[in-house]
């Protein structure tokens, strides 16, 4: 007899797919690890800056120590730079963990969250993982349709997702639209604004959003470390949301999940300005360079206002595999969004100019060969 | 009028109360850091060792990179340590992952959970978060009482949470006695066995907990390396569970959890035997000096198999906060356990020999001012 542990709504869960490490692509084909490219997790291809690196080299000899639990250095900094009481901001082990501590604090088993098709995948994984009901609302251009949002919120949602700019696809609500509809969310629903790549925004399209939470105690943003910054693999991101939906996090949150040295390293990169502009501008020549060679190809891409582009690389649900794997065995790494109900599409991350290159040739090629 | 957010379960929970970082000390009694002794985490005294130092710095040039979500390497070190598959590993940021992991994995809300008084803080915080009932087993000379845990199983209960040795009252089952009470626990009921102080444990205590997972398959065995390892501040645990259990908890687990230092340092440190040695040894030295001026002082305290001991510092319910701050004042943080039902006892970490009489010599001034 085989028992059922857990409860049936876990049990029900897809695991999230990560995109694959280049030491196991490298298993895999046969590769050697230097040669391959991998733009598949929307990391920043300048890696790490020196900045970090140097704070976080200070803290190496306390690692026998937990952490700050109450992350006091960091949150003084954040603090400062964003102009908001420390006691607004909470920091989580990357965003991920500010996502799933918001849906816990705010939600309970069979109630309702509202969020887009074809935003981040984590926002269905946290509404699984509570046995919550999911409203997921139709896209529309591959992006939110925020009147549709506000119309389907139900009489016993309590929390709303949305991602600006979105993941995997790319997509942008203009600030003026976007707090419009956060001005009409009811005041009992919570909003998780998940701005992950708001650095990557040119000048034009930036908007205030901690402004927003000065003025909507129920709404929450969520930034993380891990993109324009560059500590993906240190795992720091952060929530900035007044004390009544702060606090409620602080219940769930573990107590000591942010580690030592990702606490000091991002105290360094929050203030390396310098960095951010240089990561922003690779980028913006990154994408130029993809989207070009896209119309070169005659490829429809999604316009993207992160530092990653979604390609249609053919008009059969197979496409998106089958191009994936040809540029897999010329060791090139994208992710396949098959998972998001998107089989025809690849997500690229934006590269170095040889990345990108590299990235390219290999597409030909994999298209080529089909 | 003001919203009220979140469960009502969510918002009845009381915060976990982290030990003070030494910089929070200096800060609010004006002291020189430097001159503060922690012993109040059951910290490794001996720090991090140079091996997960030397490991670590090798990672550092990735750290742009998420981690590897699958942590192949660590899993393949910790396989071949523990003679287990790599399917039947689940890694945490810190085994406080692992804990919260097991019971969202497990139980849902109005489900219970049994554990005993005096048992480790986070299993009252995880039974909380998910509005689960807690059954509380009386503890017997501040000691799990199995017999009773045994009896205390409801038709409700989905998982037990066992703690050898204990913390914060360092009490110890025998594994014979354990085993038993593992047998008996019925076959749908998940057990969480917490061993996060088994490498302290004398030659003579130890036990085969990883062969019991092979022969009961609702055993998960949960560890960690923030103590006699020495990575505290880096986060990182790790459950050995068959796969059925394994299998759910890798439903919950956040896809990047356990940062990629961690990861490294961890492999390094778990072949690091001689480390481990000299940590259980300065550790049983300082446990006798401790407890020899205990004894001289007529202080009762709790024979302790971790790398703390729970110490009786009056006979008053105001006894423990008052030593305390009389401790703190001359810069020596140990544990407050009034939180735990323990207002009359401090909980102090075994330090290094320097940091021990420095304890011991506040803690006569603190007695004799009161």
């Amino acid at each position: 007899m085989t028992s059922q542990f857990g409860p049936s709504y876990v049990r029900a869960i897809a695991p999230y797919i990560a995109g694959k490490p280049i030491s196991e692509v490298a298993r895999e084909f046969g590769l050697n690890e230097a040669s391959i490219v991998k733009l598949a997790s929307n990391e920043n291809p300048l890696g790490m800056p020196e900045s970090a690196k140097r704070a976080m080299t200070l803290a190496i000899d306390e690692l026998g120590r937990y952490p700050d639990s109450n992350g006091f250095e960091l949150k003084a900094a954040l603090a400062e730079r964003y102009g908001v009481p420390p006691e607004w901001i909470t920091l989580g082990n990357g965003s991920n963990d500010i996502l799933e501590m918001a849906a816990h604090a705010f939600v309970e088993k069979a109630q309702s969250i509202v969020y887009s098709q074809y935003s981040f995948a984590v926002y269905a994984l946290a509404t699984q993982g509570l046995g919550a009901r999911a409203i997921v609302v139709p896209a529309v251009e591959y992006g939110h349709d925020i009147d549709a949002m506000l119309a389907a919120i139900a009489d016993d949602t309590r929390l709303v997702f949305v991602a600006n700019p979105n993941n995997p696809t790319g997509t942008f609500i203009d600030g003026p639209a976007l707090e419009a509809f956060i001005a009409k969310v009811p005041r009992h629903v919570a909003i998780v604004l998940d701005e992950a790549y708001t650095e990557y925004l040119p000048a034009g399209k930036r908007y205030d959003s901690i402004d927003w939470v000065r003025r909507y105690p129920n709404l929450l943003v969520s930034r993380t470390f891990s993109k324009a910054f560059g500590l993906a693999g240190l795992r720091i991101g952060f929530a900035i949301a007044q004390p009544e939906l702060t606090d409620l996090l602080n219940r769930l949150r573990q107590p000591f999940n942010v580690n030592s040295l990702a606490q000091a390293a991002a105290v360094a990169a929050l203030n390396d300005r310098a960095f951010l502009e240089e990561s922003a501008s690779v980028n913006a020549r990154g994408y130029r360079r993809l989207t070009e060679a896209f119309d070169k190809l005659g490829l429809e891409y999604v316009p993207s206002y992160g530092n990653f582009v979604m390609v249609r690389v053919g008009e059969d649900d197979g496409a998106g595999a089958r191009v994936n794997l040809g540029l897999l065995k010329q060791g090139v790494i994208v992710r396949p969004v098959g998972n998001y109900g998107l089989p025809q599409w690849l997500r690229v991350t934006v590269g170095l100019p040889a990345e990108n290159e590299a990235f390219i040739a290999a597409l030909e090629q994999s298209l080529a060969s089909v």
